[in-house]
């Protein structure tokens, strides 16, 4: 083994590009994450993690709610100005066509291939668990509903396929590459 | 805007695929997992939801430490199996050539490109937040360790390209494909 210690990071590979959208003062802002993660699938949980004195973090906790819109690579530049710019300087809220759901306050972008309209049931301070002056708020949200364009959809369902959407690794994105192996199936070939 | 609703899911693209490792009775076992996310940089955080009922949630909560190990195309088969089986019918403490670190208790794939040795710093039950019988439980894991054989890093930093890791999406699982646009970067061009 030729392994060696690294500096400890929280390398996870690949992450997901999320753009979380939240009303603030009645306006939308948007902000581009990679901190998220599915935590449950039944009801359909994700968890986000915003740094806490982002603006989204703001609208987030006032309503409850935020969104989780998928990126496209069409949409790459906008998105990533979200990630730049904060919404304390920047009026956001013209960037994209913005739609509402059942939540009332978690704007979604037209443009984007697939929203998730979410709903916040459990908050989590990193700096309740750690000693750190400041750090990220964990929203762990519920899917309440979730939307798409049928033309990304394979019998119902989003299809990476379809989706052009990316990864983000060390100050880059990365596209979706080709399909490897079928999952729960190529496994069963190993022997022990 | 041709968005309809469509079954509320959580869909989060792309998923990381992670194999976890935990120390069953002094054994290793195995599990893959593409419920993952960062939730903080520094310290380095990941969270990782496992099935309560599962066979490594038992040695997570008993040693309060596990493995995340970076899969590559090449170990795909075996991290598959490790996802189909499990551990408390199948011993998986042969599957991978295994070492440990300074935390003793989680086991890492020798095999793998980056490893990091996590210790558990917070659990949180799904079902209690939402009612369900049975649900994930999300352990939160404080990155102690990572360790990395030379030939995966660029400037001591684990890279994408060179990984070959890849990411799961509705029963596949993708390859990671081309450098799309340099992040943090491509949003100064858009002008509001």
């Amino acid at each position: 083994m030729n392994k060696n210690k690294i500096t400890p990071r929280a390398y996870l590979f690949p992450m997901p590009v999320t753009l979380i959208g939240a009303n603030m003062n009645g306006k939308p802002s948007f902000e581009t994450l990679a901190y998220a993660g599915v935590v449950e699938a039944q009801p359909p949980l994700i968890s986000i993690a915003s740094w806490e004195s982002h603006y989204t973090n703001i609208g987030i906790k006032e309503n409850k709610t935020f969104s989780v819109n998928t990126p496209s690579e069409d949409l790459a530049e906008k998105i990533d100005y979200c990630g730049i710019v904060s919404g304390k300087e920047i009026d956001k809220s013209k960037i994209f066509d913005v739609f509402y759901g059942d939540l009332k306050t978690a704007p979604m972008v037209s443009q984007s291939p697939l929203n998730l309209e979410c709903e916040v049931i459990k908050t989590i301070k990193i700096k309740e668990l750690v000693e750190v002056e400041e750090g990220h708020e964990v929203f762990i949200g519920k899917v309440v509903n979730a939307y798409a364009d049928e033309k990304y959809l394979t019998e119902g369902i989003p299809d990476i396929a379809k989706l052009k959407t990316y990864t983000y690794s060390q100050n880059n994105y990365w596209k979706v590459g080709e399909k490897l192996a079928p999952a729960f199936e190529i496994g069963k070939k190993y022997k022990k």
